[in-house]
């Protein structure tokens, strides 16, 4: 196999006069480069076709350039789905991704992350375990992490805290006032945007609302059905569509109507979402977008982190609050 | 990391008096070896905790010992269930996987079976894409292939066939007579033989049943109810659960009852049926069994192939027909 050669970070360095250390600094995104250095390098490295030293260096040996993903786990419905926005945009560069799941756990996380740089992969692409921390700098490869605004080292994720408020924005404007939020965990720090994104609404409206911690899953929502005082009330705001999904089909089974006895919204887009019965009011994240960045960055195509764009899809889930009955003894 | 010498295929070779070759093959299940001898060759290496080259390489060079997996489609619902199922056999063992997907093309398989054999995977393990050959002896590492009975070098799958016979037997058992089968792709073996087990319990019941070919997708079966002439039969034989979920929701959008117009069962045991309303009659793979032997597979444990079985799974979608509005002109 054939390859031009291709320009070195050294003869991009020369062109700008700065030194090889600043140009890698600002291809990846780290260190201390003024935004407009960053920008110029980015626009030479652009111009003349600048291939990362490991994309190069896996070309000459013969394999394909791959990128390792691990995804924290594969039971929760999310996961597939940005699994396959990650691979096309990777086949659209070229590059085969290698899959890892960390089974929910730190350590899994570290094993999976360690396997794949001792395999050679020549990229990360990490969605982090929730709590668990990601060294960007200790793997001698490219490293994106696919998180929240408030990750460090976040490089491509949705603006989670927007989707909150979205979604709360949604349910206040139907006339909701008694909200019960379902937070998902408490040590996620995509939850924790998402949440604060709803309660931002609601202090602009003066509204207080409960909140309940749990895991991300439909079977949470299921069992946090069988438990609910339907009376208390009016909508229940998700921060997650799998909770949000679990909650529909346990309400169902008590006979609760949705949305007539109470609305129910999540946060995510996943398939179900379309599946279950009412369909889901979910605000969706934009996988493609953001697996197209975090590709782009461990290509050294963009230093730049980047919060995406969500949008509120309103189904059948969600409606105007039904007229309660006047409370006994006070006139109508 | 200090491993005890590993016995070697050459000693247990000594010990019954026969080739390193018999023995290799003995423990791969390939090659013409006569059950008894395999079996004695089996016993020897488990008495001797034989750990095959592949695996005593990789835990010499410190890195673990790691499994591909190669599924045809993350975009459809089984293949990531299939993925943890696969992981958590390996993790048993000690073993780590990694993932690629073929993206749904048969060219793609081969370049992810490719670059993982580059990588310097111990053993792979691969859920072929429809229509496509997966060489078992072409990439020098054990290879399990998950598919079908009649799919050469077929390692673990469920009885497919029972699968069909299961579900039409479901169906017929009811009382119903008019019946239309969702065959999905007939390139497919899994689904070839999933409708060959219909079709035997059809014969018997000396009953004729149309049958309709497409995509394993739950976008089919939306597709599908649109199309369908509602009056046409009183259950929906599905070959994939993806497709009942769809015909499901297509129906529902129609206005159509279920299962009091038309009942409708799959094959899988996916989580979306459990989330579709209502919920999906549905014969259950037992993903764990088969993955555990996919593994003991590669792991040397076992050379026999086997066909793992399968449950019918009823829930809401199905029950009796309505009785028929007598035909005009003909007295009650």
């Amino acid at each position: 196999m054939q390859n031009p050669p291709s320009p070195s970070l050294a003869s991009i360095a020369r062109h700008l006069g700065v030194s090889t250390a600043t140009v890698s600094n600002a291809l990846r995104g780290v260190g201390r480069v003024s935004p407009e250095l960053a920008e110029r390098i980015r626009r030479v490295a652009a111009e003349v076709r600048y291939v990362p030293d490991q994309v190069a260096r896996a070309l000459r040996t013969g394999r394909s350039t791959t990128i390792g993903l691990v995804v924290p786990d594969f039971g929760l419905p999310l996961f597939p789905d940005f699994a396959q926005a990650v691979e096309r945009a990777a086949k659209r560069r070229g590059y085969g991704v290698l899959i890892a799941d960390s089974l929910g756990t730190a350590e899994g996380q570290a094993a999976e992350i360690a396997n794949l740089a001792a395999r050679g992969v020549d990229a990360l692409v990490v969605i982090p375990v929730r709590g668990s921390r990601v060294g960007i700098d200790e793997h001698g490869v490219p490293v994106a992490l696919i998180d929240s605004a408030t990750t460090l080292g976040n490089t491509a994720s949705s603006d989670h805290r927007d989707a909150g408020r979205q979604l709360m924005g949604h349910l206040l404007a139907l006339g909701h006032r008694d909200i019960l939020i379902f937070g998902g965990p408490q040590n996620s720090a995509v939850a924790v945007e998402r949440v604060a994104g709803m309660r931002e609404r609601l202090d602009e409206a003066g509204i207080a609302a409960e909140i309940r911690h749990g895991p991300p899953s439909f079977e949470a929502g299921v069992q946090a059905a069988r438990e609910l005082d339907a009376g208390s009330a009016t909508a229940l705001a998700c921060a997650y569509d799998a909770i949000a999904v679990g909650l529909v089909n346990g309400l169902a089974q008590r006979g609760i109507a949705i949305p007539r006895d109470i609305s129910i919204a999540g946060i995510d887009g996943i398939a179900w979402a379309t599946i279950v019965s009412p369909s889901l009011t979910s605000v969706r994240q934009d996988l493609a977008a953001i697996a197209e960045h975090a590709i782009a960055f461990v290509a050294g195509e963009t230093a730049e982190p980047r919060l995406l764009p969500v949008e509120l899809i309103v189904r059948a889930s969600t409606a105007s609050p039904s007229p309660r009955p006047a409370p006994t003894g006070v006139p109508a």
